[in-house]
């Protein structure tokens, strides 16, 4: 067979091109550095939208829209969050034939004119916590953008919450981080995450506090998958986020915001992909199931169709292939590129025995099932394969990290996986050394793996890598 | 009780205006002619996109999303088009802090875009027909915006579609207008629609036919609610979108785009609402049954939370509202400003002879129901408040649409609703006498209400109306 795509282990990068063009996932839009999300890689979105959504609901959030235009004046007032922002703005000047007399600025990100809603919406201490969330695109000028992972444009949503206390605003944005991200990415992605405290160089423009998971990908960088921020009082004193409290005191809010973006749809890729295209975690996948008929025969549509609708009422997404014009093993390869966790092949020859095909993606085994035993089969692979998956991936990580005493061990462990250093061993100075050679510090954690309140908390681990 | 709405028949548009407060629906935003999507408005919102969603995958289109920047380049391909957008742009200039070589416009609507990515995706007759969808941000600069029903950006769906004849594209457009946009308007909006043909002068620009739907708000003016395009070839042959038919030769495709929008928010409150409020169709609303708990007392907390459960148990969409330390009044106020079909008050004195009130927000209608027949008696004061809302709407719209003979009649009674005069008594002079005063030709349609081919066809009937 032709090979269609470049092996992982020859050029990672040309890899993950070439899965997003033969999958049809996403490629290049005209301006630079945006994207096209094609309807296979939108599907994967959709699912993601849905999964984080319920989330994001069942942690009290509502959805909301703000919108895209940002007067320039509104980003000026939080000094760092200007500061950081600045050089990614693309800048509307002309408007209805006319030039504007205040440039408007397209959301980088929507803290100032979210905040500045809050400001009018929040009264008393009885109006808190306010919790909103919007799904949005946003635009950061990008001069080095890489497809779905580093665009101009991209989608993702928006957390943005103002709370009366500052310990409520810490709680909230470590349960989003937990409840809403943790639980999306290992539960449904198959994605295990290290979760900690990013340093100062590496906090969002504005935060107090920014915490991060960051999934390790095929090729052992990382890819940071989510934030959660703690943003203090910066924007509540920017933007007089005032509330009256129980005892008749006039206070700033605290505030956060939280995010995730179709980025994870390339940490997706990455983490999970191997060189015949896609594997989807089942969970995910927006087809679970692909019913494909080899070719006709006596009872194989009707068979073929019967399953299908079995498949359905069991609640699973399936997909359904009955293109006998096109070559079967055209069929097979594109079904895998898209990595469609199951998919049963129905034929004469196996027909005839009472039996259909199962494939599975994950280790492209096949074998023969009973037609009275798939959809039971099929339940319990789907089951397995979401579980396998994730095994998969801890294991890569867990091999790939290494544990160092010193940060020259930690920079050249970082060349392959990610290193865990003493963060006294680290610090500022070899921050910005480690920097120097392309290696970042992903993030902090205490030694039980749980988030630090402060990067001068005594024990803590840098975890340090190379990254997307 | 203190007057919470301007009413209806004092000042329309401030009752609009003052729902949209009340009720939090939406707010302007800090630059002119953007606005902000409240929770609640954002809820309804979801609930349509849901239904549309459904409805247009249903029909065969699959969703993708598309850039949001366009080169300027692209729009000027399609001269009619250009010469339609070029007026309502926003227009980037800046990008990463350094002027652009190419300005970049900010999508009016995808057609140029799409359809260049058409250009790429067709080859051969097999893959046609392409059919996509986005759900996306857009923006058109508004001179006279209005909440949710002309703002500089809005949210819409856009569809967009390549044929490979002339026949299926018209076809395919005519399913949307009616299978999707039509069914979901009357079935789940409850708002009845005159379903037509636009004049040339109110063609979407750059296509051959524009048809729509017309919905009929509370004071007599028409808004257009959603609009389905047969393009012919005109981008076809811009962006070149060939395709190789079954018999070898080289073809430009038929393209259609279709679209609707936030502004079916606004058709929903001047549809059905009233001087009390919104009032929202079961199947649209967000709250389907809002249980309250008047006060508290022996029993009332576990009768109401379980009534919720059954209620939740039965698959409506249901709100709780145990906020005793507010005013009863007030929230009785607030769920009808936001029009929940169905109020259940569950309190101490009802409770003690085994019932509940329900009210209902149709006429404000209370009366005791038993506990137990709760469920049921909701389930079905929902279907009957459904049909009951849009006989309303329907018998409005017949009260105030008139048939006339002459133009001037027409215009007369295009005052207080829709005048239907033959097309023949109007024409392109007349189109431009009426629009003069401020009336227009909102569609033709054929004496059997079908939607005509032609504008030239015989005995056309033009439906003339003033309008959002």
């Amino acid at each position: 067979m032709a090979r269609v795509l470049t092996p992982q282990a020859e050029d990672f990068p040309r890899w993950y091109q070439d899965v997003l063009a033969k999958a049809e996932l996403a490629e290049n839009g005209p301006v630079r550095g945006t994207m096209v999300i094609r309807p296979y890689g939108y599907a994967l979105w959709e699912r993601m939208q849905s999964e984080v959504d319920d989330r994001i609901k069942a942690a009290g959030a509502r959805n909301a829209y703000f919108p895209l235009f940002i007067p320039e004046s509104y980003l000026k007032r939080e000094a760092q969050h200007v500061e950081g922002f600045s050089p990614e703005l693309a800048v509307v000047t002309i408007g209805g034939g006319k030039e504007l007399e205040e440039p408007v600025v397209v959301r980088p990100t929507s803290e100032t004119i979210i905040n500045a809603s809050f400001a009018k919406w929040v009264q008393s201490y009885r109006d808190l916590p306010m919790l909103i969330n919007q799904w949005a695109n946003v635009v950061r000028w990008e001069m080095r953008p890489r497809l779905l992972l580093r665009t101009t444009e991209f989608l993702w949503q928006e957390g943005h919450t103002a709370h009366a206390t500052e310990q409520d605003a810490r709680d909230y944005a470590v349960r989003i981080l937990r409840d809403v991200y943790e639980d999306f990415m290992v539960d449904v992605l198959a994605l295990p995450v290290v979760v900690g405290r990013k340093t100062v160089r590496e906090r969002f423009a504005g935060a107090t506090n920014t915490m991060t998971l960051e999934g390790m990908m095929g090729d052992g960088k990382a890819l940071q998958m989510g934030t959660s921020h703690e943003l203090g009082q910066n924007f509540a004193k920017a933007f007089e986020i005032d509330y009256l409290s129980a005892d008749g005191r006039q206070e700033h809010c605290w505030t956060t915001s939280w995010g995730s973006s179709t980025r994870m749809i390339g940490g997706l890729i990455m983490c999970h992909g191997d060189d015949n295209g896609l594997r989807v975690p089942p969970r995910l996948a927006p087809t679970q199931v692909q019913v494909t008929v080899v070719k006709e025969g006596s009872g194989v549509l009707d068979a073929a169709a019967n399953l299908r609708d079995a498949l359905k009422e069991a609640g699973l997404r399936v997909g359904y292939d009955d293109r006998v014009d096109i070559p079967f093993g055209r069929r097979a390869v594109n079904a895998e590129l898209r990595g469609y966790p199951i998919r049963v092949e129905v034929g004469p020859r196996d027909l005839a025995a009472g039996n259909v095909t199962l494939v599975r993606r994950i280790d492209g085994s096949k074998s023969p099932v009973a037609l009275t035993d798939a959809t039971a089969t099929i339940l319990a692979a789907l089951d397995s394969d979401q579980k396998a998956l994730y095994d998969e991936a801890v294991a890569r990580k867990e091999q790939h990290t290494e544990d160092v005493k010193t940060l020259d061990n930690a920079i050249e462990a970082a060349g392959s996986g990610i290193a865990r250093v003493p963060w006294a061993k680290v610090g500022v100075a070899g921050e910005t050394k480690a920097n120097a050679v392309g290696v970042t510090v992903r993030c902090l954690t205490r030694a039980d793996g749980s988030v630090p309140d402060s990067e001068d908390e005594k024990g803590l681990i840098a975890h340090l890598a190379r990254s997307y």
